[in-house]
């Protein structure tokens, strides 16, 4: 496996006498793992579940790897025009590579104008390609932001302009995003409507950006179907386990937190797209903990104190690449080899974050605190791939531990009328 | 003032019955505010809590703007190296103009080498002054981050290269991070001792870089000082009130977290800065209540699912910025004026966030979740300055209500001592 889970100190709280009903309570749960890995692997075998078709499909990758968008390298730069499930999961898997590779590719998932009139005028608009995805098409933000990119190149060239330098992800059928496309001669791409947004990125909505960036997808679908076939099958694989002691955690525990900090600025949209994911599928009928994102070692500086001499509310997993950076050795000669600088000798900068991460985590675990590490060798396609599929059944199934559905979303609908409404001056 | 403060419901919520006593609690601990008042008036006219001082100060900000940092324009780029409190507030006063404009700012408040090594090579190197700021001169990330910069500096130019791109802020007297500036020909400016990182955002951490980046300091903390003469004066000021609500829902109706949620990706720092400063203030002796950063309205993409349907455990701050942006009206003529695009006619983007924002308000405070809305007109230096002092006000009341100290955070020294012991092997 990609990765290595270790609970340090779950079951070992001395805090107070909770430890015996803590394990009493994840057994239970670990043992109804069982009966839901058997009707997802039912659902996944009658093919009624397609998330958990995408890490083994093929042919769908060779056609992605074919298209224009991604075999044309004649613009240097991509807009992808998304939010939450259309464009975390693809800031993700490209946010692997260096930052400052070529092609450029910038989200949009955010309505500042001032992040968006960069790309709408002078040589930019010209070498730039827009990935205007909404599953439904009906999103309001992507429709406001596609008028604009619309309007923006018509201006400058025209239909052709438009056509060519546009690429629309929706849903097939009639919405108005599939309607502007078409009026437009905009190339569409049909987002499976069985692939919910937050589980979709290994769908089409991640894996195009990352062809286009130059990820490997089929390794990213390679280490999710390592994590997917096991968990199915090992009633200790990790997702399971951790599924399991989620639910205690919160049972027995009163844990209402759940905070993902890894000590790596390139796993940072995994947070927010772990958020997401975890908010939306847990968060129903009153219950559900609420995801933390959190950054290491940065937010030791900011979160520290309160994880530590706070509230015991909060189960803390940390993401612990132990790979080495390309830094050279800390010269400490520099400041004349002052004692006070000992420890930073002949070390990288990497050093330093491990040791932090492992300092953190002891920290922690000798506190009382519940905590979850992750560690994992090297940051490539076959971990991430291997680390989100992870984190989408450790959340389908504590779900179903939960007796939520992990699938839906029921409760935003009433906020997308209210705007519509005060739009129309019926507020 | 810069900005009007509403709580919509938190006292006519009808889920349960316990409004009256969070009114109860409310009045009981607005009348400790004047307590609380009383003394802070004594500590700031005595000198003793330099942070009050501040905002009234005129003297140090005319010598900042004469620093050669400022007024040499040779250099466009500039690399903050500092964490926490030594970043935070300069990242939020910085980020109220255009990306964009020049001179560049960069923060570097990660360790990831990905991120340094573009500016510490080439002509990126030629064209950078560092900021190197550490308040004790003892932080570990920024003393490794210091010997790469100056090692880099130091092959390319040697020590006059060094000595005039760099600049260092640290308490005075002697620290490594001071013994290396010495060595080196850096130049020194005072960081005050008694101005603690997460409250020195108007202090010259703050405004250095702010400076740098061209904004107008003394507005700034002419916003700050209107906060904090009405706060030091009057009983129904709206932090005081806020504190006194703060502490009645935690008390009343276990609110375990406090979300942040400003309309405007340009507060995003803001958020990051307000989690610091709440966290390591009232994080203490098993109390206080979880800073939740978000951003609007990406995050109702991703979060509003939870915070409408899950646990009713949060208070929910939304900052609402009334201002247009400069984005042109939508045509939905480019669409055939599809009736499904009706409610965009005529509006620009900043219309689609003011009504996301007003809808998302009007939904949470209809399910009965606890909700105060802050509202600006435009978001500018008086403005920044006073929502910084707000909420740096509102967290001192918070903790006094609260009976714990808001400027240390003891309970971090663990985890520094043992990164350093596992550096040095002694693991």
């Amino acid at each position: 496996m990609t990765y290595k889970q270790t609970f340090e100190n779950c079951f070992s709280s001395t805090e107070n006498g909770d430890q015996d009903w803590v394990r009493t309570a994840f057994m239970k749960a670990l043992s109804q793992t069982e009966t839901i890995a058997s009707s997802l692997s039912v659902l996944k075998d009658e093919g009624r579940l397609p998330i958990l078709e995408l890490p083994e499909k093929l042919d769908d990758l060779t056609a992605l790897s074919e298209h224009p968008f991604v075999t044309e390298k004649d613009y240097n730069r991509f807009v992808v025009v998304g939010i939450g499930g259309s464009s975390l999961g693809a800031q993700v898997l490209v946010n692997i590579r260096n930052k400052d590779d070529a092609p450029y590719l910038h989200f949009w998932d955010t309505l500042d104008y001032h992040v968006m009139r960069p790309h709408l005028s002078g040589s930019k608009l010209k070498e730039t390609r827009f990935l205007l995805v909404s599953k439904s098409g009906t999103t309001p933000e992507i429709l406001a932001q596609v008028l604009l990119v619309i309007e923006a190149l018509n201006n400058e060239g025209g239909m052709r302009a438009v056509s060519q330098q546009c690429l629309v992800i929706c849903e097939p059928g009639d919405n108005p995003l599939g309607y502007i496309a078409d009026k437009w001669n905009i190339p569409r791409l049909d987002h499976d409507p069985d692939v919910g947004g937050r589980y979709s990125a290994f769908s089409l909505v991640g894996a195009l950006p990352a062809l286009i960036a130059g990820i490997d997808m089929n390794e990213v679908r390679r280490g999710a179907k390592e994590v997917l076939d096991d968990t199915l099958t090992n009633p200790e694989s990790a997702p399971r386990v951790s599924a399991a002691l989620n639910h205690a955690l919160s049972d027995i525990c009163d844990v209402r937190m759940n905070v993902l900090m890894p000590y790596s600025k390139q796993l940072e949209p995994f947070t927010h797209w772990f958020r997401q994911l975890w908010a939306e599928s847990v968060g129903k009928e009153g219950r559900g903990s609420t995801p933390l994102n959190a950054l290491g070692p940065i937010d030791q500086h900011s979160q520290l104190q309160l994880w530590l001499d706070g509230p015991n509310d909060k189960f803390f997993t940390l993401i612990i690449n132990q790979d080495d950076d390309a830094s050279p050795l800390m010269d400490v000669s520099l400041a004349d080899n002052i004692p006070e600088l000992d420890y930073l000798k002949n070390h990288r900068i990497s050093d330093v974050v491990h040791a932090e991460a492992h300092a953190t985590a002891k920290t922690l675990a000798d506190r009382g605190k519940y905590l979850r590490c992750i560690y994992i060798e090297t940051l490539d396609e076959r971990t991430i791939g291997a680390l989100m599929m992870h984190f989408m059944l450790e959340t389908i199934f504590t779900c179903h531990l939960l007796g939520v559905n992990p699938f839906d979303q029921p409760a935003v609908e009433e906020g997308k009328r209210l705007t519509k409404m005060y739009l129309k001056g019926e507020g």
